[in-house]
């Protein structure tokens, strides 16, 4: 893992969330994205080295929506960055580490993504991600 | 806002905690410290330039034993550092934050801290932190 990539919030309307995340921490929001295979409209904000992603749900059954409905608004993932996805997968996997999906597959931000199942990793969503187009073939 | 400083992982046991969070970040624990006035056992991982912060309960009516009681294990709060943390706490205040304490007080790792209160923020506990020692006067 090279560094926490960003912290994913889930929240009920960007509109509200965009200002209020500005305020907080004194820096524009630099982008929104929507992801349609995820049913989320996505915010960025820069702190750092690591991002903070605001996630509304587009749709009222995607995993955004029922964890809002579930928990109500608040920290949803923490996504790490990593060199090579696939390699880091398979050392997670055979350590017990419960992936959610056996391929990596396309994120926000133009990435490769894969969680892991919050069953075992004490209850935390977490997030593998590798920008597109990184070198692969490093560990 | 300078960073994300650290990441707060509420946990039931260090013990095992600490050995499931070195595999996973493939890294290991580099200190743990108990901050007996917040009823925490606390153990630090790195990773890029952020850390992972696990907190374990070392009192039934602890803050952090509340919090594993009502929503089990997982992700506590958002550690942000400041240069001045006085000066970010009158900014936040003023934009209509709520401060969870009026004055700076005591964290681990040798930082002044203040929370925010969640209602204010979309349902996230947010954490300001400075380095004690660290240069005042700016903002």
């Amino acid at each position: 893992m090279l560094k926490v990539e960003h912290i994913g919030i889930a929240v009920k309307k960007l509109q509200s969330s965009i200002p209020l995340f500005e305020q907080l921490l004194n820096t524009p929001c630099y982008k929104t994205e929507e992801v349609s295979s995820e049913g989320v409209n996505t915010a960025f904000f820069q702190t750092g080295d690591s991002k903070i992603e605001l996630l509304e749900p587009t749709e009222e059954d995607s995993p955004i929506a029922r964890f809002i409905n579930k928990k109500g608004e608040g920290m949803h993932h923490i996504a790490f960055e990593v060199e090579n996805i696939e390699a880091e997968m398979k050392r997670l996997q055979a350590l017990g580490f419960e992936l959610l999906n056996e391929k990596p597959k396309n994120g926000a931000d133009n990435k490769l993504i894969c969680f892991l199942h919050p069953k075992t990793t004490n209850g935390i969503l977490v997030e593998l991600c590798q920008e597109k187009g990184a070198s692969e073939g490093k560990s």
